[in-house]
């Protein structure tokens, strides 16, 4: 068994019994809690230690201008940047003439524990001060997934042996100190040091608020917090606020025993255009709300709504408890990040640091919305929404770049190209195709017809039309996508990537399809039928670089002429690549970051046979270095599709421990969001074989030794479908809706509510395993 | 007759007959005078109206950090950029109350000639001032071929009808202001608007001196100047210095016909080692030199200097005055450049202007070393000795990019990579090629054995050894040179591309025939036998896309499958490009910035047949859009060899006019130096003909319709042929030294001193004109 250095093995919960303050950063991103609007870091009620303080609001950033040594025509002029909003979440506490702080005295318990069922963090924690006073401090701490704009805290103090003075500060802080990033970095620039521009404070009781805005990016933030106090008669409060502060301070003194109860109620808003009253009233009335709610309504609201997403998101397995734990922390912190984004963009780090700088991008089309559309559809929705929001900037993009149709950003908060190096990041179209494909599994899944006419048909005709200005015919009518960069980026600008045309192949002829069905909207959108005859044509004619003498598929044209990366040569010490290589060197060998014509195995299945994707995993799998997160959910669903189970797993592990074992040294920025989906997509797009086939969603279901179950549910088509796979079989159950009808192994199959289903699975051949680049090996994992 | 707005046609000098405030920045691009050491922009001697002040010395240069908006592995972390020197060439005259200011008062004549006999500026001027006094001005300006460290000015005021109270302030100006760049433009970092720090000044009697040195790349530079006075006997004269001035004040009462004359000598030093008493003394004694010599010494060296360089230099073109004057402003300017660069580079734009921030790039050795070898062999030998200075830094690369050998950099001043966008720039290993191939050329052609010892053969052995690196065999035992970028740069980071592999080629077998030539040295630089053998074999086995389809060579490996440029919807202000369309559109699709292939077909003839010459050059005729000033010269010389004069004409007119034109609308920035060689190689290299083979000089000659003469002479070892192209015969002979064997057409002839020999000229086929994209057909040159 995996042993955490910090956190136990627990089925429904992430626990931390001992603080170690090394890795504090680490334990604020998996301790963030977020309902994908508002986003708190785990940091400390008191605010100090930290590793990196945070709390966010989805779509709230500053620009700033981005320099080049050589600029360049279509070159983004600013960057975009996730900025640190006012920190609501400062309780600070004076125990007697000293401040609670870890630091000092001595912590004679700790315990926090973030759960996946109730959605609360609770921290319990015992404490002596430098002077002697014994305190214990329970605190527990809720983003709320009823109400979008509320955070809460109820904060418990008690006296323990001897009688304590306690101040209690809860405060409102804004502009918060930050750690810098590094020299010359162009994000310490003066705009995001202190982005918070104040606009009024004002205060009175137990309540405060704060309006700012931002000075370049223009956007108007309000936060407004009010209290219920409970403690003892003599207990005195007063209020104050600043242009970056507010308080509410409660002073009492305890007798042993005696405690001092404070409910904090924080709610934040923001605009791009409302006037400052307008946010003023609109924080205000979120408060009311909270308030009336109370404490013990928002609890009971967040167990509500994480009762309905397990019913139909649940992973159970049996023989791993580590990867038990990591599925439920992932199904957990996916919810986090998209629940109620409601029409902002799911970044790559949700909203647990700003890692990245707060953008999104083509990650949570591929990895994070298949999740969230089998497990929490209507967040996939709003995702997508939110990409049919930045059409006009998409489009003007492709208006910048001579093109036509739609350009999505590589990377963005607001919808602009955000992406300082084109030839990884502007040149990576595949991202056009990677939302239609999220636009077509969204609509087969959900059968959200409504989505489909209002959002999917113009995401689907304004990236088809890109592909179609992108490509052009060779003479002998074969259609090129040349120089282009796809997911691997340790390749760029090269010709006729597998992936990138094949992508761009589903998504012709998804736009062609859709038109078709939808005439009326098609003919609104300026689709003519010529024009869904030319995407077909496109799709039919789109060139495959295939290597007869290798028996492979080149990844682009000419990769596998390129000559070898001398991985016997390169020390461990040398990874990740690009840090110690460059680019010219990466992109002109055979060496791959992650998962490139793997993927298109994954996503275009039937595009390649069987025996292919054997021969193509195996020669990809020498090449591939694992240097990026978005790498080993697919590996493992490749080697479980090719037979190669133990090796499916071990990646399977690689990706569902990311961010718990912090395997890539930076989940203090924030968790990968991208790969914890990819715990998900390893278990049950590789391990029960899930794919979506005409619209239908089918099975091939295989355990590796040690595994005695994996059971899951899904939401299908407004039914919720519950797969149970043992070592030699699997059973279906419908919990509600009418018949579905799939494939089990190639085999229809109906299921109806109240009659299981039983299959038994398919056993493939043993195989030789395929090898992976010296020292790249992924980790073996013991299962117990 | 193309008449120039501001300059008349003459054979031996540039002559400006009004002062056109429009163009001043041209004529002062123009009107430099430089000896490679120094370089003093035709800027006004009262320093005012400038377009763009600027007094260079060859090597001198600020440090300034390279911004990224996203930073990767091995880019350059700092720029250098050429920086202003203390401007020597300030003299102010007051007259009466009023400044001599020609945008005051009344210019009733103005003249200056650039004399490409002796080297002098001469500036003649009547002015009536705004308080109506009258004063003729007489100036000579030069920059001394024969000593480095210095400049000098004869200066002369005359009164006419009136008498006049004259003062004349001599200057020194440190630190002038310069018009700034844009927004945003690193250049514009404080480090380079006052680059130069105080370290002394000293003045008395009619000298001054200042000592600066620069904040971040720590070079010493110190200035000195020193007056002879002629004028009245009431005249006095003052001096005074202060850290960024130095002024030498003469005041005279001047009656109608009289004058006052003033020699001011200017010396000037730096050092990034040597001590500021070292340096001190080191300006002493350059302008104790210069005193020596006096005014009149001065000229005579000069005159000298270039008496003899246009000996061995002159080309001569009847039919076409034009292009006469056009050519020997050229030869001039080259001569400027490089005469006394010794040791250090020849910038891209000489000492005649800051563009492209004064660095060298591979223009050098292809444009420009070629006609030094054959005029001012020296200048060439000089040159390539910096590079060879430079071993070290470019190792350094080497090993910095994973690499062994010498990678040198695409732009630099003092030897490390300067360029901030690698696809365009640190993928460009041609330049490597491009130094082996001035090697071997300087050698071939100067037999100077003493170079190839301690320079050529080192220089040789580790560009070689880079292609080794760089490249690698398939499993065919193909020798492939994958993701580079060659001449053109609208592609990039391509496989195999023909001029890259070409070249390389050539430096492979030049540098193993070298190691056995020399085999001392070579074992001494550690080159065995076996790594000579690998050199061949590399160059053996060299991949050379071809494209059997097209019966065309591919200018990189799918270059020919790209799709072609849309020329027909492209605007003639869509020019540049790639101000107007970004980079990865460029990249991808089939459009030429500048001659690759048709460069490779010129300094490779030999790799190409006949027919293969005829094809290839149409068909990238019809792709070539000449957005860069390295083009038009080598589509002259492969049209000529094509058969196609006429053309070959019009490029080549093009090239020589460049600045004269101004036809890119930035000489003002400095001359364009390669395109002014491109002058003699559209002439030499063009309708002579003129090629190296097996290291002896080879002629094709020809001549377009209504040029009834051309003729030049070059230094072939050590003696001066002399070559004159009438329409039906071309007559050789040897003004010097033992008898030089030569080809004339493919036939051996030998020439020996006081014998012509005359041999008819090649009659080529009429073929039809190949066609260039819509709107970029070369201007049509007519000859008077």
């Amino acid at each position: 068994m995996i042993t955490h250095p910090a956190y136990t093995v627990e089925p429904w919960c992430l626990r931390e019994t001992r603080l170690d303050l090394d890795v504090i950063a680490q334990s604020e991103s998996l301790f963030a809690l977020s309902n994908g609007h508002l986003g708190w870091r785990g940091n400390l009620d008191e605010g100090e230690p930290h590793g990196l303080p945070g709390s966010y609001l989805n779509g709230v950033y500053e620009s700033h201008p981005f320099p080049y040594a050589e600029p360049g025509y279509g070159y983004p002029e600013a960057g975009q940047s996730v900025i640190n909003v006012t920190n609501g979440k400062v309780i600070r506490l004076l125990v007697d003439d000293q401040p609670f702080d870890v630091r000092y005295g001595q912590l004679t318990a700790h315990e926090r524990v973030l759960d996946f069922h109730d959605g609360l963090l609770r921290r319990k924690v015992q404490w002596i001060s430098p002077g002697g006073k014994d305190i214990r401090v329970h605190t527990r701490r809720l983003v709320s997934l009823s109400q979008r704009s509320i955070g809460a805290i109820c904060y418990e103090v008690e006296a323990l042996d001897q009688s304590v003075r306690l101040v209690m500060q809860s405060e409102l802080v804004a502009n918060e100190t930050l750690p810098r990033r590094g020299i010359g970095d162009p994000r310490d620039s003066a705009a995001l040091v202190a982005p918070l521009m104040t606009e009024e404070h004002t205060s009175g009781g137990t309540r405060v608020s704060l309006l700012h805005h931002t000075a370049i990016s223009g956007l108007r933030l309000g936060v407004a917090m009010d209290h219920l106090i409970d403690g003892p008669a003599s207990a005195q409060v007063s209020c104050a606020s600043m242009p970056d502060l507010g308080r509410v301070t409660v002073s009492a003194t305890l007798q042993p025993g005696q405690r001092l109860r404070v409910v904090k109620f924080v709610a934040h808003g923001w605009s791009a255009v409302r006037s400052q009253p307008a946010v003023r009233d609109q924080v205000a009335a979120a408060l009311a709300g909270a308030m009336t709610s109370g404490w013990d309504g928002l609890i009971a609201e967040q167990r509500s709504y994480l009762d309905d997403f397990w019913g139909g998101a649940d992973v159970e397995i049996d023989g791993d408890p580590a990867v038990q734990q990591a599925v439920r922390f992932a199904l957990f912190h996916l919810l986090q990040a998209g629940a109620k984004a409601e029409g902002r963009a799911i970044a790559s780090k949700g909203l647990t640091g700003p890692g990245y700088d707060g953008h999104a991008f083509w990650d949570t089309e591929t990895f994070v919305l298949p999740v969230l559309t089998y497990t929490a559809p209507k967040a996939a929705a709003d995702a997508l929404r939110w990409r049919h929001s930045i059409l006009p900037a998409a489009r003007a993009r492709a208006v910048q770049l001579g093109l036509r149709g739609a350009v999505f950003p590589w990377r963005t908060i607001a919808g602009a190209e955000c992406s300082g190096y084109w030839p990884a990041g502007a040149a990576a179209f595949h991202v056009g195709a990677d939302i239609a494909d999220a636009v077509v599994r969204y609509i087969d899944i959900t059968g959200d017809e409504c989505f489909a006419q209002e959002v999917g048909l113009e995401l689907l005709a304004d990236t088809a039309r890109l592909w179609c200005a992108l490509g052009h015919y060779d003479p002998h009518r074969r259609f090129r996508i040349d120089g282009v960069t796809g997911p691997d980026e340790y390749s760029a600008v090269a010709d006729n990537n597998v992936y990138t045309n094949l992508m761009a192949q589903h998504n012709l002829v998804s736009a062609a399809d859709a038109a078709a069905q939808y005439p009326d909207q098609a003919r609104s959108l300026g689709i003519d039928p010529s024009e869904g005859q030319r995407w077909r044509d496109a799709a039919a004619a789109m060139v495959i670089p295939y290597d007869d003498a290798l028996g492979v598929h080149s990844q682009d044209e000419g990769f596998t002429s390129h000559e070898l990366w001398h991985f016997d040569q390169t020390g461990a010490d040398q990874y990740p690549l690009l840090m110690h290589f460059p680019y010219f060197d990466l992109y002109r060998k055979q060496v791959v970051k992650q998962a490139d014509l793997v993927l298109a195995m994954q996503l275009r299945g039937a595009a390649f046979t069987a025996e292919e994707k054997i021969r193509n995993f195996a020669y990809y799998e020498a090449l591939t270095v694992r240097d990026s997160s978005l790498s080993a959910c697919t590996q493992a669903v490749l080697a479980a599709e090719t037979g190669h189970l133990d090796l499916a797993y071990d990646y399977l592990t690689e990706a569902a421990l990311m961010d718990l074992d912090n395997l890539e040294h930076n989940t203090r920025d924030g968790l990968h969001t991208a790969s914890l989906a990819g715990t998900w997509i390893a278990l049950v797009q590789g391990l029960a074989g899930l794919r979506e086939s005409n619209g239908n969603v089918i099975f091939s279901p295989q355990l590796p030794l040690g595994i005695i179950r994996l059971a899951f549910t899904i939401r299908v088509q407004g039914r919720r479908l519950h797969v149970e796979i043992s070592p030699g079989a699997t059973q279906y159950r419908l919990r509600d809706g009418a018949p579905l009808t799939s494939l089990h192994d190639g085999r229809p199959i109906t299921v109806t509510t109240g009659v299981a289903v039983s299959e038994p699975n398919r056993e493939l051949p043993q195989r030789t395993a395929p090898t992976q680049p010296a020292g790249r090996v992924p980790r073996r994992h013991r299962r117990d």
